[in-house]
This record gives structure tokens, C-alpha cells and sequence, in this order.
């Protein structure tokens, strides 16, 4: 099947590769230039703008945006629908507020455009191991690019059944879901990664509290100096709390266990602002995934006036001056 | 190897089945004879006390303790203090308190009685899928039961080999870690358990997301009906968030994506508890490890004093009045 | 000073009283005729619409309303935008989303109308206490209504001044602040009221410590019966946390220590939920007043798919089955 | 009455000043000899070390000890326990664990000493304000010494009266109070300082959610360039988050509203710590009061285990490089 893939950073050039591997077309395009002639080769043919992309593609039409959310994954839907024509379909695979969908898919219905939401999940790692692939939009659609999807998910594998779902959707057990309607989709996604946040809270708190037990805060005769690698690495087989973030922490923790590259600043994205955002708009109780979010505010945000306002306070009313940093 | 086993409940039971085997000689004890009983086999003996038990055992003797943490584990050490000889080894392999560990291996060592702590985790998939062993002690113990604990371990199977851990314990591979002295296999265990707390309160706060994003709180242009079972399936497949607690999630809504045999309310054991203690004694910022306990918490007290209270403030200054419930 | 009241609620009635009790004239109008005539007496006139209301009105017009935020205030604003002329003034006084005030002044700028956002603090004591006014909008209509805003509000009173304040604008300590332009006064509301419901959740969680220390999960060496009640008075006596919230406290436990007549159900409002929308998108961490919030979800929501989740993993991976509740 | 007093720091000298002023006599120790010589003087008598304290007190004596919780408050009580005859009373008015009390005052007991425990709250402004006294232990001690008690306590001073307390005991609206026995006063007193990190960091939160709104993260038409010290100011006049802190809180930003001399590292002592582990002994979901003790933690450690792992989770799943600090 030929696809159109505008946005070859990271995640875009990966799924480009897949796809070709697997027997798929893809023409492609990149703001940078020199990303499009990196890529193009077998399979791959290369775009010099979005027209120039729409035009080598044959009716109908099928274009992934895999962009980052925001004004720029705006402008190009925009553009797309100018550009394109009725029957055609366009995939946001990328990360996009799934209120965006709604509007962008009734947008492009109006003028005959299919639009589809696809939350792409995989990362570094998904050339080799396939994406997580969560859709939204309509069935028509989803169905047409089932060869696009097929591919670029991971398949069944080796990973054992679940009991008690033959009678379900078997796209499902290969790795991608059509959801729901507009939006649906990156809703889905939008989700996983506030749950993401929550599970690598999880084991970042819980890490923490195996490194500091060797501080003096502890009585001697309980103060241990434990192997976090190890402990990542054992916890790996047959414990309660294996999973693929802990294989990676694994790995991590074997290649350097001191983490000394890093310098504890941690950044976040929309998704897991968004998700707080739909758990109050529900009025579900988030206090996991919200302390996940503003751990992270707090790596960045050191000095702050509500620090500052609990000194102020403590000074007042009982003549504290804080330690030296 | 020959090994005591004393308490057959749902661990200790098939702890035994698992060495047997795997060609280790047990003798076991309950305090429900017929709980022995149904258990004596090739290979595996009764004994009608703990007396009776170690007098089956030939010298050095191995007993292991898989009784409930709290009195019973302390009494049952402390008569096989009385019984046991100098070179013998007592394991707890149950979810005792780590300072517990510390003081009775303490006392073990005036009688020249090793004593070991062995978080246990595995639940009742352990018979097939093996242990994974967190151990505390001294290294002599450890070693001499090296069969023992090599049996009940799940060994390398077929997960993916961590890059970098060539020069390491080749043990940890094989699901077993000596993490370091007296107390540090249960305070490693401990943290597990708190780290569990807060994957699971992760994943339990983004379904609810799910599902009421199907709720009248939600505008209708982007309200969804998801299935919630297939949702958890796909993220199995190549996503950031696939765990075995997410296997088990699936598999629970696909025999009922309701749930409906389940109340709301959730129970804790001690883990989760002494976690946040000892976070607060190393002064580590435990949000989510803390959150999740709470929830626990939250789930079984409905009308407690916190919540009146709220009300009765809310009432006093703006003479609000809550609705039904 | 002649203002229009639209709205005759427990807020509304009582602000009315308050104007006329320092001498100004109000028109009232109110959805239910009986209570525009329950409130009519001495400077205070009836209107039968809208209409009538602006008609009895002398130019430059002042109509305050005090509606709940929503569908309704929208609407009455978008009439007021048809029925005044040039020059006159709407105050919203509700808890309105401030967001939705930037646009609505925006569009009665077009037509010539001043529009002032004025969060309202009080509640049912603010007629003898006073209320704290928080303003948002143009310097001209703010000082133009500067009559009704003294009258409302509490007055310096005998509260102690604040050192270094003698250069400052005194209309602050008699408790009314021209917070900013458009929104700034209800955007400080609506973070009052996220600060308002911290506050009321660390004394909730705090009396419920005190409460259940009664409880047999306390050894009873240490199992105190404290009396809650005399415990927030003393408080109310040079300690640390006294405040207006704990003299409420107070009076409600000294009428009822068991707070029988609530049930555990609390309600929020929507200033809890913007606010921590306001904190995510500035990435502030709000630990504490998304908890607040969160504790009220939880006591409404009690039999969730969390929960429920939570207990499914319980029973696959440990086979446990929880108490009854 | 006559009082001895040990420990003359911020907290010890001011009760021995108010005491003075009001007609009581006092016998000061404090390890720093200058210390005594700076405080003796009408009706205040210097010692040389404890037994000369003891020796300068007639009988019944009364001690008053006021230093730091632990090691300095344990070998000063066993010291007493040594020098006190029966029918002498101990008062720890510090912030021991209550804990620690009950252990004391039954060792006291046994040699016929009272022994009390008494939460005192008033911090640098209690000597002009008055303490609010939580007082723990027997009967007959708390009512010897009664006139110590009223003396250090507020007094009815101007506060209006709670409702429905006229049959209750007097003692409470005067500022002290019986709470139980031995270790019940440390309890309340360890609540209340729980309570307050509480109460701060809600107004922390809030504080910094107005500052930010004036940040670049804010689209330009709703960002606002608030004043703090005019809305902490006006918040102290009729609105529902008036207290005490808030009192402070205006005055530390009327004398610098950026708070510049602050660093944002802030302390915290043992009575936080101790609440959360009183809840989690309860059962009680202390959400709020463990967000607030943790965000203190996290003012403090920047670069820890748990945010490096995050990164390097990041980094290896996505492939993420954090942004510089």
C-alpha cells in the first residue's frame, strides 16, 4: 500500500522503514530537506513540499502526519485539506490533544476528507518491536488502511494469549485498536501516557527509597548499601512489578547505577497534563497520575514562590531561618 | 536438599510442591492436620509438631517459615530457637517486618542458629512461573542453601538478557538476589510491595479515566463508549506500558469487563504501610507510593469524620447542604 | 448609589440588604416573582423582567448579578448586552469561570457597556461580616462603583493592621482589591476557593487522626478518647493554626462532637477544579489542592472502576479476596 | 507559684518572662551558663546545673523542661527522675513523640513523680499573644499546676465566643486544655503541627498559582500581573481563608514581595513525620498532610535517585534528553 509520511523525525523515519520492510510505498516529506534526501531509497520516495507529496500520491489517497502537537501539526491538516481530495484520508499519528480531532475530522468531513487519530506508541524501540497503534475516526477508514496499521504494529509474537477473547476483535492481540470515533483515539493514548507517568513514578519513588536507606538518616544497624541494578534485574523474573519500564530500568541502572548523566531535571509532555485535565473534567480521583505530573514540575522548578512562602511563614511565626542549601 | 516447611497455606503449600519437583525431600508442617495431610506425599512427609519437624530433619537442618507477619511468625521462631542446634538455618520466607528480621536474626546468632529473610513474590503463579527471591543474611547460610533457593526461582527462561550484566552475580538472572544483611531481604521485598501499590493505583485511576469518559460529565461530541478490555489487551503489544499486572488486567476484563463481582473495596497488608514509613525516615518524597496507600484507605472508610467535617464547614459558611448520596 | 440585582439567592438577597443598610437604592430581579416581593420594601424596588429592571435603572446604569456560573449567567449577560446603553456597567459576581469573563467584556466593550468581574467571598455571613471583594475589569468602572463596593465590603474593622502597608492602596484593608484587568478578580476567586478547600482537607485529615487514635488499631497504652470538640477551641487560642475555617469547626463539633448529620458525601464547585487546570497549565505543582479535590471525588464515587481494578489485580496475582465491607 | 525552668532558648526564656509578669517566680538552667545571667533578675533565679535548679525549688517542685526532642530532653528527665522526690511534677513542654511520653511518665511514676506532657504552640509571638497549652498526664498534676497553665495561656482575650459551650470546661476558651493522659497533649500538639504544614502549603500552592499567571506559559489576554501582598491583605478582611498564617503571610510580602531572602529549601521537624505515621497506623487517608511533608522533602533533594531514573527512563524508551536546568 502507498503511504505519505510528512515528519521524519525520530518516530516519522521509523515507521517510514517499517512500513518499506514489511512491502509498503512511502513517499515522504520534511520541513528539513536533508532528512528527506537521507531517507529516500527502495520503497521511499521523496517529497519537496506538500503539494509536491500529495501529487506522487495515486487516489485515494492516504497521508500520515507524525508531527509535534500544536500550531505546526495545525498548519499542515490545514494545508492537507486544501491540497487533497474527496475520498482521500489523513493519519495524525502523532501526539495531538484529541479535542483537536474532533474539530480537524469535522473539518475535513466537510469536505469529504477522511481524518483519522492515531496514537502511536513504541518510541525508540518501535522499528524492531512494532507500535502500539490506538485509532480513532471512522470504521471506512480504518478498514481501508488496515495493510498501514497490519504493518506497523508488532503482531501477535510470542507474548501468551489472554484467556477468554476468541470471540474478539484479533486485530487487537496484533497490536492495534480501532477505539471509538474522532478523537477516540488519541484519548486512548492520551491515557496511556498518564498512566505512564504513574508507573515510572512508581519505581522512581520506590528506587529511591532502596538507595537512601544507606544515608545516616537510618539507624546503623538497618542502614544498607543495596545493588539497585540488581534488585531492577531480579524483579525482572517472576515479581509482581515486571514490566517493560523495569527492563529498561534494568538495563540503565547495569549500564551506569550512579544515573550520572542525568541531572535529575525531568521534562513532560500534553499527555499528562491533558489526562489530569479529562480525570477532573470526570471527576475521577487522579492522586497518583497528578503526583506523577507535578513530580516532574517540581525537578524544574527549584526556587519557587511557594517554597520561598513556606520559609516566609516559618520565619514568622517561629523565628526559623532554613539550613544552607 | 531436605527442607522443613512450616505454614501451607496458598504460598507455603506450593512452595513445597515446587521443590519436590524439582527433586528436593520436605517435611512439613500446618497447624491444620489436615492441611498436612493432604500434602504428604513422595517426597514430601508430615510432621505433627514443630518438635516432631525438626527431629525429622537431619543436620545442619533448613526450616522455612511461610506463616501470616506478626505473632505467629514470632512464636514459631522463637520455639524453633529453643529446638533448633547451633548451624541450623531458619528462613522467613513471609511478609515480616524487616527491623523484625534484624532482632531475631540477632537472637538466632547467640545460639550460632543462621537466620535468613526471604521476600517471597509470586502470588499463586509461582508454582509454574517460579519465585523471585529478595535474601537478607549472612552469606554462609545463603550459600549452603543455594539448591533451595535455585529451585524456587523462575531461572533464566526466555526473557531478553540485560545488556551489560556480564560480569554480574549470575544469580540475579535466575530470579534469586542476596541484597545484603539481616532485614535487607524483606526491606527489598517491602519496597516491592510499595512500588506495586502505586503501578496498580496507576493503571486503576487511567481505566476509571476510560470509562467515564462515557459519563453525561463529558460534552457529547467527545463522549466514548471504550472497551476497556481491549483497550488493555492492545497496550500488551510493543506500548510503553505493558507489565504483568497489565496481563493480568486484560485477562480480568475479558472474563467480565464490569467487574462486577468486585465491591470497591480493597484491603492492604503491611508492606505498603512500612514503605511510607521508611520513606518518611529517609526524608524521600513518596507521592504516588503514598497515594496509593490512601486510596486503599479511602475505599473501605466512607463515612468517616474527615468527610463530615467538610460537609459540616461547607454547611457553617455557605450553608451548602450535600446532596443524597 | 443605584444598583440593579439580578439574582435573589442566599448571595444576592443578602448583598441587597447590605446595600441598603448603608443607604444605596437597589432594583431586584429575581426568576421567582415571590421572591422579588419578599424582598421589596424600603429603597428597594421590584422589576418583572429584565427589561423593567434596566428601565428603572438611572444612567450611567450599575447592574450586579449573582447567578451560578453557567448557561444562566450567559444569558442574562447577553440580554444586559441588548437592553443597557453606552456607558453603564455589569457586575458579575458569581463564581464565573474567568476565562468566559475575558470574552464577555470583550464583547460589551463593542457595544460601550463596562463589564467588572467581582469574585464575592462570604457566604452567609458576609451581610454582618462583610464580603471580600476581588475585581476584575476597567479602572474607571471600579472606581465609578467604588460607593457599593465600601458598602459591601467589611471595613477595616478591628482586625490588627499590616506592618509596611502605609504606602499601599488603602481600599485593601477595608477588603476590596482591583485585582486587574478582565478576570484577574474572579481568577483570584477561583484560587481563594482552591487555597479554601486545602485548608478545610488538612483539618479534616487532621481531626480524623485525632478521631480514630480511639480505634483498636491503636496499642492501647496509647489509645487516646480525645474530645474533638475542645480540641479546635483551644486551637482557636494563640496556636498556630487558628482561623476563621477552625472557629467554624469549632462551633459545628461543640453542637454535634459526632457531626451525625452528614453523611460523608461532599460536593465541590467548579473554582476547585479551574484551579488546578490553572496550576497544570502553568506547571505548578499542586499537590495539596489537587488531593483537596480529590478527596471530594472519592467521597461521592465509591463503588468505581478503580477500586474495583485494584481488587481484580489482587485476586490474579495473590488470589486474594477482599473483606466485606 | 514557683516554676523551674530548664532550657532558655527562643521558646524557654519567653515563658519565664510571661510567667514573671504575672506574678510567678522561676528557677532558670540552661547548659549556655550566659544565657542564665542574661535572664536572672526580679523574681527569676539563676542555677548552676540541675541539682542546684532542684535544690532551689521548694516542695512540690515544679520542673519545666523546654529543649529539643530527643537525646538533650531523655538524659535531662532521667536526671530529674534521679533528683525529684515524690509528689514533684515534670513538665515536657517541647516537642517530644508522644510516644516517648507515655514510656517517661510511666518510668516517672514508679517513683512517685508526675510527669506531664504539654504541646505548646505560640512560636516567637506567643510571650506578647500567649501559648496555647496541650496538655497531657494525671489529673491531680494538671490541676496543681493550673496556675502556670492560665498564666502562659491567651485567656478569653477578644475572641468572639463559640456557641453551645457554656456547660463545658472553662479552661479550653482560656487557652489550655486536658486533653488525656500521659502522651494525649504531644498527640494533639504533633496534629496541630501536621494541620499547619497543611494549612501553609495550600496557601504555598495558591500563592504561586497567582504568581505564574503572569508567566509566558499563560496566552497573553488572561495573563495577569497580580500583587500577593494586596490579595493576601484583602483575603484577611471577610473571606473564608482568613487565619493566622495568612496574617503572617500578608506581612512577609508587604516587606518583600518576592521573598528574595528565601532559597526555597525548607525544614521540616519530627511532629510531620510522626502525623503521617499516626495516620498510616489508623488507617486514615492523610492525602494533604503527606503532600505537604513531601514537597518540604523535595524542596531539598534536587537531584535524586527517583528524578535521574525518570530521565533515563525517558531517555531509553523515547530516546528523550532532558533540557538543560
Amino acid at each position: 500500500m502507498q503511504l505519505g509520511m510528512i515528519g521524519l523525525g525520530r518516530m516519522g523515519a521509523n515507521l517510514v522503514r517499517r512500513l518499506v520492510r514489511q512491502g509498503h510505498d512511502c513517499v515522504v516529506f520534511d520541513q528539513n530537506p536533508e532528512t528527506v534526501a537521507g531517507l529516500v531509497g527502495q520503497n521511499i520516495a521523496g517529497a519537496a513540499d506538500l503539494a509536491d507529496l500529495v501529487d506522487k500520491l495515486s487516489q485515494p489517497r492516504n497521508v500520515w502526519v507524525m508531527l509535534p502537537a500544536g500550531e505546526i501539526t495545525e498548519q499542515t491538516v490545514t494545508e492537507l485539506g486544501r491540497l487533497l481530495a474527496p475520498g482521500d484520508t489523513i493519519v495524525d499519528g502523532g501526539n495531538a490533544f484529541f479535542q483537536d480531532d474532533v474539530r480537524r475530522a469535522r473539518e475535513m468531513k466537510e469536505k469529504g476528507i477522511h481524518y483519522l487519530d492515531c496514537g502511536t506508541s513504541g518510541g525508540v524501540w518501535g522499528l524492531e518491536r512494532g507500535y502500539c497503534l490506538m485509532i480513532g475516526g471512522d470504521k471506512e477508514a480504518v478498514e481501508r488502511l488496515d495493510p498501514i496499521f497490519a504493518a506497523l504494529s508488532p503482531g501477535e509474537g510470542t507474548i501468551p494469549k489472554t484467556p477468554r477473547r476468541e470471540t474478539r476483535d484479533p486485530r487487537v492481540e496484533r497490536g492495534y485498536l480501532h477505539c471509538g470515533p474522532s478523537g477516540a483515539g488519541h484519548f486512548v493514548k492520551m491515557v496511556h501516557n498518564g498512566i505512564e507517568y504513574g508507573l515510572m513514578q512508581a519505581y522512581a519513588e520506590g528506587f529511591e527509597i532502596l538507595r537512601k536507606v544507606s544515608s545516616e538518616a537510618v539507624p546503623a544497624e538497618r542502614r544498607y548499601d543495596l545493588d539497585l541494578a540488581d534488585i531492577a534485574e531480579v524483579w525482572r523474573r517472576g515479581s509482581v512489578v515486571s514490566s517493560w519500564l523495569l527492563d529498561l530500568t534494568s538495563s540503565a541502572l547495569a549500564e551506569d547505577p550512579a544515573l550520572s548523566k542525568y541531572s535529575g531535571f525531568v521534562d513532560d509532555s500534553g499527555e499528562g497534563r491533558w489526562t489530569i485535565n479529562a480525570a477532573i473534567e470526570e471527576a475521577v480521583p487522579a492522586d497518583v497520575l497528578s503526583a506523577a505530573l507535578y513530580a516532574r514540575f517540581r525537578s524544574r522548578d527549584r526556587e519557587g514562590t511557594a517554597n520561598k512562602l513556606l520559609s516566609a511563614m516559618r520565619h514568622a511565626f517561629g523565628g526559623h531561618v532554613e539550613p544552607k542549601k
